[in-house]
């Protein structure tokens, strides 16, 4: 059986527990996870008996030869909604057809379109959240294109330290060859625009890297990720380029001993808030609690933020496969930052670390 | 008065006229049309003495000093739907509060939410695309930075035509030969993943770019723009490697007049749908109307794809300082495209061209 129809056999398993005889996929990364189609404008219809793939004229040629193998290949209009409903009304059996949808990727707009054109005996059912709860745990091929994709930013990693350096270069320039070289080495492309934030400009965890150079003797936060065969890395570090005072050092070792901690805390079956905490506490017993203002950490799949959510309100459960971060972080005002971060796979004993750049502060 | 101030007055003036008191802006690209806001999550609200734009404590401090300098920045919760109906139950005024919301943005379940937070006196009206009506007419600062956008990518074809060739490099060495190259010429970026297409995969209006070498004597559509400052240019010309048929030329030189009368159809007042005709005219008295299977042409400004469209369904009428792409192609599967691009400014004449490579065939 092929990956993406084992994918829909797994859709089919939950439908009826859900009440639904058909699942509308509009949201492009769970198509891309159920079928295989990586353009931009397709929807799948998937249930019992149904593996149908809807898009327009731009892409259907290659979707037929060959980039869409397990699902009918239907050429529709650039809406794709009136190719719907034709679709749907085929499939209504004992004059009803429940028709789960993505209620929180489709925009009122298009569900009111839709809901004009369905037939009476249609219902659309909200089932957001439906594929993306299948992606949380990966298979062995997806856990391959993971591993590829951490290794391709771990060499990237080493190409930085051991070749590249920091202190002298811009940020901006420092990110743009972290880009380059991550294609060079054979991504397709980073999963997302690399941050890379020295002294004040690392206080702010979501920080643009600016056309200023970076000094000598501060901290410069690095986060990049790999994109291989559609699935994302993501891994961070906290880099020294000279001596640091005792109080920068303490806070590097107070974020290297949070972030170790709640790898260690990392298990199948654990409640992901837990996992929080225990990077969160030693952050707090030390006073600074409010300076690290975001979740511990994420899951990293199709895409390089994606369920599960590890966090203190998050109420999601780590389970087998499942690909998450672990990245705490304190932030410090108009001075720097610190962040850590590695990809792990989860296991029912504990974690396998995929990252595999030295969690100890590295002088570049 | 600042550019973003005369653009939520323009907003303000649209209000009444749809039966609103204040608009809520959750499109990130209107958001930083309206106030500045770059970041990943943010929303406006925005009517008569309302300006406020919420943001979470990630962006919070950049949005506060500097970038969002016209309005109220307003820390919230992540989510900032809480925030947004206690900012909305404020503007409470005799009682009612009918609230503007952009249903072609906002997803099924995020209205839901919404919804369930207002107290009952506030009604959400949908008031989709009211902001992108705005965005069709450029400002003057705007055209300024649109026409940065588009020399840059001319800079790009001509060290690609002058220095660095086509045939016997891949599609996808070229393709990333021109990314660099716009970000080494100045570009933020490049403004979408650029098209190299030769031979067959030129009849593809979306094609990848692929590890293919590139032959001689076979035509090759090349499709890039550049990303600064926010704007985006767009330009697409097909070149040929080496000697062509006759009837490829045949096919280049028809997609040459059609684009040119296109261009020449464009002035403020006029349909989007007859410049549409104008390319598409030809083509089929040439019998390839069905290997025309795209609209002539979009507006480009903030997104590279935006209003106005110009195609046979299209209800739009072209007003003074939209920017629009002119692009009529013929696809021949299997055997080759053929795609010309322009980006124009529309003005009451006419239209300025703002691409100033040539549209005679050139073999690089």
């Amino acid at each position: 059986m092929s990956q993406y129809e084992a994918r829909a056999e797994r859709v089919d398993g939950l439908l009826a527990g859900q009440g639904l005889d058909l699942m509308l996929v509009t949201n492009l990364v769970n198509v891309r996870y159920l079928c295989g189609f990586s353009g931009t404008n397709g929807i799948c219809l998937v249930g019992p008996q149904t593996r149908v793939f809807v898009t327009d004229f731009r892409y259907a040629e290659r979707a037929g030869s060959g980039e869409v193998p397990d699902y009918d290949v239907v050429q529709g209009e650039r809406d794709l909604l009136g190719d719907v409903a034709r679709l749907a009304q085929e499939r209504v059996r004992d004059g009803a057809l429940r028709l789960g949808f993505e209620d929180d990727e489709i925009s009122v707009s298009r569900h009111a379109r839709l809901l004009s054109l369905l037939p009476e005996p249609v219902e659309l059912v909200p089932a957001g959240g439906l594929v993306q709860r299948l992606r949380r745990a990966k298979d062995v091929e997806e856990l391959a294109r993971m591993r590829r994709a951490a290794a391709l930013a771990d060499d990237v990693y080493r190409w930085l330290i051991d070749e590249h350096g920091l202190a002298g270069h811009t940020e901006r320039a420092v990110a743009r060859a972290l880009e380059r070289r991550a294609e060079d080495s054979g991504a397709d492309r980073v999963s997302f625009s690399p941050i890379v934030a020295a002294a004040a400009n690392g206080a702010l965890p979501h920080a643009e890297p600016e056309e200023v150079e970076i000094a000598r003797g501060t901290l410069v936060v690095v986060d990049l990720g790999c994109l291989l065969d559609g699935y994302c890395s993501d891994c961070t570090r906290t880099f020294a380029t000279g001596p640091l005072d005792s109080e920068t050092l303490d806070a590097y070792e107070l974020v290297r001993g949070a972030q170790a901690a709640s790898v260690k805390a990392v298990r199948a079956g654990e409640q992901a808030r837990t996992v929080d905490a225990a990077a969160r506490e030693p952050i707090a017993a030390a006073g600074l609690a409010k300076q690290f203002g975001h979740g511990t950490g994420h899951g990293v799949g199709l895409e390089v933020h994606e369920a599960p959510r590890l966090a203190p309100s998050s109420d999601d459960v780590l389970e087998e496969s499942n690909c998450v971060t672990i990245e705490p972080g304190v932030y410090l005002p108009g001075r720097f930052g610190v962040r850590i971060e590695d990809l792990v796979v989860v296991n029912p004993d504990g974690c396998d670390v995929m990252t595999s750049i030295a969690r100890e502060l590295i002088t570049v």
